[in-house]
């Protein structure tokens, strides 16, 4: 899915207000002529998957609606180090005042595609999803699981209102796998799936008996999920968590598991490197 | 400086309503007894340097005002793995739904802490200050600068309404360090500095001369640093930046310049891992 | 579910804003004492099920806090006519002031919840559930839905971005239901069910084919509806809509649909007569 | 009076976001192709009188400005079972996206503008006008106090803060009718009218001595409302209210009072059934 | 009327973000120990008539709720010169963060209600009310019309939306006065005034023809005020406007006209000196 | 610095919001036609130095954005009685309905432009510059900076975050000049100036001897002003505060002070008569 038109300026507009406050730019207002115009270009100085584009551009847009910004790639694309991601031409002040903002989210979202594509391509082949998960920073949930579709992952729930998760503490607060479920099934949102952590062979038996459509098998071994997975046998859909890294991710993949979630998606990728450069 | 009570409760709500939205937490309220109380500890799986509790402790006690919450620490400690940072006890489901909006800025701000004490530690012994920078995540800049502060480091400007920066581009704009100068002395407000970006020798002394109280000597080899701050000697304050790592921040800070700035410091501080355990 | 403080605080407020503006309650703040005290009662004029006294409460409180609210009864609750629902005593300007807002909140709100109430006692008996839509007035969702949970109707989906159906328009647009499927199978969120709507008994296997997890069965006669439950034979969910009336529901629940989805429970309810009485 | 546009707007974002919120329209996103377009009609399903157009109109354009909507009515117009109300051309998926937000809005307010021109024809003919109260959807008053004027109806005050009305609680608090009148004469807003609720013949008589420009007779049979309009004799406005129904309200006219309240008008009004049609 | 404390507390935080923005108050987090309490008093250094003390309170409580505030007096009390209006207690930090906001509110607010006084005297012994108007400044309206009140003044609307004021040009573009009042003549909500200006005898005689409760007088002469007043002979109530100054003022309601509004109330008060004072 | 879109934007529709409210502009929608045209001009009626003229056409805009603002001078431009600041045409209703927002915004901000005006002129030919202070009308604190600098002032600090001004009761809080300054020097944001207030030559010396960049000298005589400023003799920057008039600045500037700081620009600065002509 796309990024809906409100949400990107709702965003990008509180994080001008963040950088601008209200003295705004004292230094391009001071030093660059109200009238003067220049040309400059988004790089990729480091290889990697671009991510906030749409985001980039509403920062320019926002400040000064003569701005023109053209892509010359989609968010998705697999750029190369130097490779041109965009041009753009207008309002010196504008392009000088916006430029940190549109490369915050720029870098940071193509830092989190670009990572997620790295777990992608390490589970190639085989047909298990690389997920991300509620680890995001506050207040950027939507674009930086935006962020994770666009380097091929697919997201796991928005929020604690989209979907249920029964992990162990809930559980335990419920009297056991079969007791919780009993209280959610037929309470949710129509549409809404049931997801439940299980520890051991006996509970994916309880979990699968009392409805649960996922199952969460966190901190297996790869003997243990390859067991569960041939256990479930299709009757509901796995996804292993927990201590998963590049090195590790190919292995659990391996044992068949539906999806793999990955907080580092979000709460660690380094920023992708990229900068604006003026032309003139 | 300690956070503002106005700007924490402004984004721990924000985080909770991006959590929760309309429907709110389906699985705690499904699974969990209105009346059930806990006790939960908040422990450190990493070594590094705290930042955040405030934050934490504000997002249980939004959801319900009789949750205690006893830090054990206080944000700027240095921790070991396996350390209680804190401790909670009161009812099960504010703890329950409050657990990942409180692990997100504890783990995302002690990550930043955490990479600014590596960073401060590198340059121990010299006279030199780690600064951040404005690459920060949108919305939320006042919290990572104050980890950034919790991690022994200091504040850059926060805004671009709070510090004039003349960079390459505003010099080029203006037709030179000099005429950039003139048109910024006397019309930014009283209190506010004023840093240029030079590239040579010559132009270190056409900043001083046309006023700058602090020099931005930008990806300069380590030896012209130190000519650089040699020819300052005291007149200014000098900052360097562009390409800092740990390995090389060390050198840079021997080179007697005030100041290192560093992106990295909140673009790509990987998340400390802090994790909430019910106790019972 | 319960109702989130957040949520209702917010929408409390925005209607005591709507109601005061800058001027406030000229009346009260005129004829009323600053130090008169009153005792009154929430009192059901009507017959019907109860929804809205937290939000009757904040009403009170957000004015002023010394304002003590009691109800003797909770949401939820069946009540006859001249019962009483709450007693309020306090400060005698907040209470008059607040009366409005209050009694809007419940009114409306009992009156989604009584409607649904008589929905689902209409189809008691059979295992069919009684569902809600997204005909809501709008700013009122998450509490009109509340409000038919406390009628003992179950929720639908709470906006597009919790769950998918796939309708007449999106099949046309997608080529078919089987395309349909095949582009939103494996891309929506991870918990998040999809649901089509099936004309034909020909499309219910088109759709099991594809993955749906629910069937949305659109007007159709219950002959048809009979035929298509025995179709899925538990393959998936169904559920039935168009034209359902306290006269026709129980029919369409006797073929042995899952759900039946009523808009009217939220666009065309009554409001529940409920007054204060100041008691002294 | 017409509607705000900065009013329209907020409402309509704000319905927006309660849809879509961070994750937007799945079903849309996924089935339809970013560059399909299409045409719709919006239609009346039942006669009945129009209201909420422009809300209509934005709900479309705030998604994507390239829709082009084009109004066959005009808010007011009574319109018949099958109707067109409106053509929509554009972008396929800010069309189905807007849908639901689009006609909760319009089908609400017509709803509203029906009832209300229902009273308004059972009085025809008397010089009696039809009054709203604040009995309205919280949130929605400004919008659904038009509609009432689209159905022909006359808007009471808005809020607490544009008009005083002395209620039988007030009274008490204040001590009789004179004294409350005292305390309120020469201190509300220069062109604030003053309304009391009275309940007999001498009460009418102290109201009008003290000042008061309209009179509230609650509850009063006809015979004594005949009566006390006849002792008013022009001195002051007439509000009967009360038990007010489609029934009723033409005797109530024909006492010759100056208007009639009736809170049904917006707290129970039935949705006007009006449906958007893909034509291509 | 008093102030509605949600709409104090709007602007206090608003005020408190203004002044405090990300990086909060530098000197007072750096130079005082966050232990330290201090005694302080709100010190009047002229004399006049004081408004605004539940906002200065607000002002420090917002910050710390540890925080007393002992009001010495009451808003509208006439102070004199050297007068405590207030004492405080508590957090050293918090008293000397909320100092500026506290006092601006109050020092402001304070000149508002001492000018009114000032114009209120210069009529006492008349029947004459000092009236406001709409020249506020942007944002604080609805205090600086309590401020007026405080000073002895009354209130004219609030705004476009309690009243109508038919203008010179309104009448223009109606087509005369008569066809103005037949336009609006019940069509405004039900217990709003109309008010017409006129500027001669004639257009007196045909707005009250019309159905005007209140005629604006503007910018006459006092023998032709005193004229109109006698033609007016109690059918509507008269208000003058049009530069009045304080010495104009009393000849202005020797006319017997029954308001004279004046702008310069809110848009030209100086404000009340007012300091806060540390006791130790 | 010129004002950021997004602040003016938010300011007015704020203001609009505040006359509008809910039932709009009242008069001028009953009065005039909706396809009413209208030719205006806004008029200077007295001399002084226009501030405000973008807040003013965005009132218009915002209303209806066919309404064209053709400012024939800009802020900052001194203007004499009658002079033309601008002429306005389109939709009636809109120039109506905006004509007090903008207005208001116009008249106030001119009135500290002016006010401004009137000291940098009773300083002119002394090095001096007039600064402003933080008292100013909560929420309207950016636009009143802005006015100053219109009038040709300088800005002190916009608010306690971007600046150090270290006060007599921060000096007794920290325990003196120099323990003040060690808390500060090294800990403030790098761009970011502390100032000193002293009250004797050795607090001079002590401040300067702690790093101080700028010295508060308040309530100074002349001479001991001259003392001050010999003693400084451009080791720091030095403001002059404290009961400065009109009559007084002339010969404060005279001392050779930096600055000279006036809160009466923005606390007590008169509204600047200007008004809206209807041309036809």
């Amino acid at each position: 899915m796309t990024l809906e038109p409100g949400l990107v300026d709702r965003l990008v507009r509180a994080a001008l207000e963040e950088d601008l406050h209200q003295a705004g730019d004292l230094t391009s207002e001071l030093t660059i002529a109200a009238d003067a115009v220049l040309r400059a270009a988004v790089i990729a100085r480091q290889a990697g998957t671009v991510a906030g584009l749409p985001l980039a551009e509403r920062a320019f847009l926002l400040l000064d609606d003569r701005v023109r910004f053209h892509a010359s790639v989609e968010d998705g694309a697999e750029v190369t180090a130097g490779q041109t991601l965009a041009s753009i031409e207008g309002p010196a002040r504008a392009i000088m005042t916006g430029e940190r903002v549109a490369l915050n989210f720029l870098g940071q979202l193509s830092g989190v595609a670009s990572l997620t594509a790295a777990y992608v391509r390490a589970v190639s082949g085989t047909g298990t999803r690389i997920l991300d998960t509620r680890k995001t920073h506050p207040g950027l949930r939507a674009v930086e699981k935006y962020a994770v579709r666009m380097g091929g992952g697919h997201n796991h729930r928005f929020g604690l209102y989209d979907g249920v998760l029964i992990k162990d503490n809930h559980i335990a607060a419920a009297g056991g796998i079969a007791r919780a479920l009993d209280r959610v099934r037929g309470r949710v949102p129509a549409l809404t799936g049931i997801e439940v952590e299980v520890e051991t062979l006996a509970q994916v038996e309880e979990a699968l008996a009392g409805g649960a459509t996922t199952l969460l098998l966190d901190n297996m071994a790869p003997d243990l999920l390859r067991d569960a997975v041939a256990l479930v046998a299709g009757r509901a859909r796995t996804e292993a968590s927990g201590g998963v890294t590049l090195d590790s991710v190919g292995a659990i993949a391996a044992t068949g598991v539906d999806f793999i979630s990955v907080g580092a998606l979000t709460h660690s990728a380094p920023t992708l490197d990229i900068a604006l450069e003026v032309l003139g």
